[in-house]
């Protein structure tokens, strides 16, 4: 472990997390319609970055109250997302939480200019194919696509799958990878 | 999202990678008889920085290389471990791969004085409970053997569970919020 590297400021990417609200059947979720750049006028998951002294899941609730008014806790988490590429302002790594929504009413506060519900089978890939969607957050929401049809398809209720960045799209093979083998 | 506050250094944790490294029938994991200070001479799951310009799962494949001459592939996210007091020289933030060995044969290198195969069954509980294992890594040893049980007792071959530092050890509750409800 090159720990000293740590050290040195600048040397390493930024933790920030993402989190999906999705609402009570799953068939919508919650974006934010961005009031500032990058990536101004766009939709994206909500967000932010991860300060020191917090871990991910009080940065998401503390996030989630200032962005929308919610009061959410995690349910799984989607995948960790780190391309360099990600942001244009810096290099950033998300880890992306899946949510449930525990208190409130979504209410656009913060750097959110409003907050939007999105269909998941119906606005969905629109929205993605004419690029309103920041950031690698059509990754982020196609991920989730995929994460909602296992959870559907196991009969326990702990089933979930991970994504990361390089995390090839044809993943049946890597999911065969398994535990019991 | 307070975006400002990650261009300000120290800020936010430092990410880094962690990585379970399982042999064939997933009996014994593989861990590192540390060097260097913190928990010089204890042992741990092997890990370290992430650096700025590379992803979460390449920073785990340089450092395995680094450490153990293994060539790993990911195979799933077991969790994102960020409580501040998990690292004694600063604030962290793991993202903990479970991965495969897709090429080469263990040799201890860089600051791990040795690599040493624990029995998870027989011998993974005993050196937790004699304190033998830095950081936070018996808890994520304990997840690891909670994953471990979930993916083998389901049909599918898409299972697993997330963790994260706060997550509650009863979490069979919070897993029945579910994307099927």
């Amino acid at each position: 472990m090159i720990r000293e590297e740590a050290q040195d400021t600048h040397k390493n990417p930024v933790p920030a997390v993402d989190f999906i609200i999705a609402n009570e059947n799953n068939s919508k979720i919650l974006l934010v319609r961005r009031k500032n750049d990058p990536f101004k006028g766009m939709l994206s998951i909500p967000g932010g970055f991860i300060n020191e002294g917090e871990t991910a899941e009080d940065a998401m609730r503390r996030e989630a109250k200032e962005e929308t008014s919610l009061v959410l806790e995690p349910i799984a988490i989607l995948g960790v997302y780190s391309d360099p590429r990600r942001d244009p302002r810096m290099h950033t790594l998300s880890v992306t939480f899946i949510t449930r929504i525990v208190q409130g009413n979504e209410d656009a506060r913060d750097d959110a200019a409003a907050l939007q519900w999105v269909k998941i089978e119906d606005e969905l890939d629109g929205l993605i194919q004419s690029k309103q969607i920041g950031f690698d957050h059509p990754k982020i929401l196609n991920d989730y696509k995929r994460w909602l049809k296992s959870s559907r398809s196991s009969v326990d209720s702990s089933s979930c799958l991970t994504f990361w960045s390089t995390k090839k799209e044809q993943t049946d093979e890597a999911m065969q990878v398994k535990a019991t083998e």
